[in-house]
């Protein structure tokens, strides 16, 4: 998408076969910074102090940090090596895992000397059919944007409310809960975002603020308690999140505050769609509020936050007593019952193990 | 309640019939600041900047001012003066008007050298009025705690949800919401609160987490995003908010985001009680969410958090890009069907009509 007038994705060959660059998640708001990963180790560094994150990012870098290796050196040893570093930096991130098995099947085979052109090649291709995914399922979205404006007498302003940033820069491109959004406003429906600043991390005041503004999308910022009393008052027409795992039975496992936005939706009767690439629904489990174990990070993203003062410094404060505890459950659980529906890849489906199994025939029952 | 030890109220008089003082809150939790008000204006000024905040504390500060502006001219036209420009200071607040209004229905019939002394004593009696409104719900709310965890079987703990600052800081003491939590903990109960942040301003962060540790009970600061999260794993046994003004119909006006852990309590069962003094009931209104006004406050309150660096210093940092807009919601409407009861100096109500009404026969239906 869009950064100042000119189109960019977030990972993408600076020369062909060689130097990788990304942009510095970690900058953003206030600075935008492009970085070049040389080696291996630089994409392993990239993932692990977050400079790149979103699981399907996470998953190109891994990828592109395996083609690094191979330029750097092509042998066995050293494909295993890189293969454990990179799996080592996110190890909860389905997407790395995945990415890491595919290029180590590919590469595993081969003569040493056509290991790194073909990672090169595989890198690619892993990053293009994410934005592939990205952009179709935004389509689908789109519909269902366009279809709701029409149906409301074609407004001034649709409003979309999200949480998180599911956007083009936790993907390769176009996004997850945001494609949607972009493929409506380039199609010229007058689309305005309600965006959540997701505490603690604030990834929706931080990155999907930034995205959205640079793209020119119309935006509004407001804090997770707000959500609410929008929807009360019928100033949300829908909302979209992303999700980080979806069980078979169409529970959603998504940034912490989800459910909360879930449950004032049902209760407003405003739709409430969740978009996600089919390769991140988790067909072993069901039941989401159960079986899926929330990570808790460390006490301090919830006492301190970081941003950049008056005069340009990056400060981190403290907002608490020094002696009180915190705690930070990182995602939680939205039962499918409240989810309207998934907006996929391959279409919209019912929250449900029946939706997801009609548009998945070939991985349901797994 | 306890600071370091020592007992405190959060406004009294300095010196009898002159000066009052109070605890500066823009201060806590990094600095315990008493501030002396000497005038009507500092009255004013304390409570439009927030250094005093709080239904009940707002009302006494504003007698208070009355106090004050009659200590230093007790003539006709100050006195409206001061009632205007104490109204002026945060004109949604129920207590302000009421405490005002029942100031000049006191003084205005008096003579002019009598109006000093009597608008001491008076500012005196509401402030000591609340303190016994507050310690009476306080053991009303006690029991239901305390019933709670007789009836899950004595459990090592019992924890207890809250958002905002409905704690002694927002009363002249004991609080609200945090009333029944020191009574608990006073009388042995193993009570455990789970403080939710409450963006923008973060008084659950700032005053409810420093409250509850300067009097030793124990809590654990969550941001806004977790409570349904905890909820849906049986680690709440009854939320306790404040509230900002209650419909006759029982519907409860409070900081935005208590809609929302409303709505999950729902869902999971937990029972959602909401603490309140009697005269903070606006019987004038019965449906909250059509006919309460919603404050909008400064955006900058959302794009900007204050708090302190680890050398020492206040520091106030941006979190958003400098060009996004940002909107401030300062409340919302939780209806009285999500409400469990609503605990009062005269029992606990059902949050209804006829609840409301068995409490106060005297004011239903005015």
């Amino acid at each position: 998408m869009k950064v100042d007038g000119t189109s960019f994705r977030t990972i993408w060959e600076a020369e062909s076969g060689g130097t990788v660059e990304i942009i510095d998640q970690t900058r953003l708001p206030h600075e935008f910074a492009v970085v070049a990963l040389e080696t291996m180790e630089d994409a392993a560094r990239a993932i692990a102090d977050m400079q790149v994150r979103g699981a399907p990012l996470i998953g190109a870098t891994a990828a592109y940090g395996m083609a690094l290796a191979m330029r750097q050196d092509s042998s066995e040893s050293n494909l295993d090596h890189a293969y454990k570093t990179l799996l080592a930096t996110r190890p909860t991130a389905v997407n790395l895992r995945w990415a890491l098995d595919d290029m180590v099947v590919l590469l595993k085979p081969m003569h040493l000397d056509e290991r790194q052109a073909e990672a090169y090649k595989r890198a690619t291709d892993i990053a293009d059919e994410d934005v592939e995914i990205c952009s179709a399922l935004g389509e689908h979205g789109k519909a269902i944007i366009e279809n709701i404006w029409i149906d409301k007498g074609r407004p001034e302003q649709i409003n979309v409310l999200t949480h998180c940033n599911a956007g083009w820069l936790a993907t390769v491109d176009w996004g997850t809960a945001l494609a949607p959004v972009y493929k409506a406003h380039n199609a010229g429906i007058p689309v305005h975002v309600w965006v959540d600043e997701t505490r603690p991390r604030n990834q929706g005041a931080g990155l999907t603020c930034w995205e959205l503004g640079q793209h020119g999308v119309p935006h509004t910022l407001i804090v997770d308690n707000v959500g609410g009393h929008l929807m009360q008052h019928g100033q949300v027409d829908l909302c979209i999140t992303g999700t980080d795992r979806t069980t078979a039975a169409g529970d959603v496992c998504n940034k912490i505050g989800t459910y909360l936005k879930a449950l004032a939706a049902d209760d407003n009767g405003v739709p409430f769609y969740v978009a996600l690439p089919g390769p991140t629904i988790d067909w072993t489990i069901k039941d989401g509020v159960r079986d899926v174990p929330i990570e808790q990070r460390d006490a301090a993203e919830v006492t301190h936050v970081t941003g950049r003062t008056e005069d340009g410094r990056i400060e981190t404060v403290l907002i608490s007593p020094e002696s009180s505890a915190a705690a930070n459950y990182a995602f939680d659980v939205t039962p499918a019952r409240l989810v309207t529906g998934l907006i996929t890849e391959r279409g919209v489906a019912d929250a449900s193990e029946a939706g997801l199994a009609g548009l998945y025939p070939e991985r349901a029952g797994e």
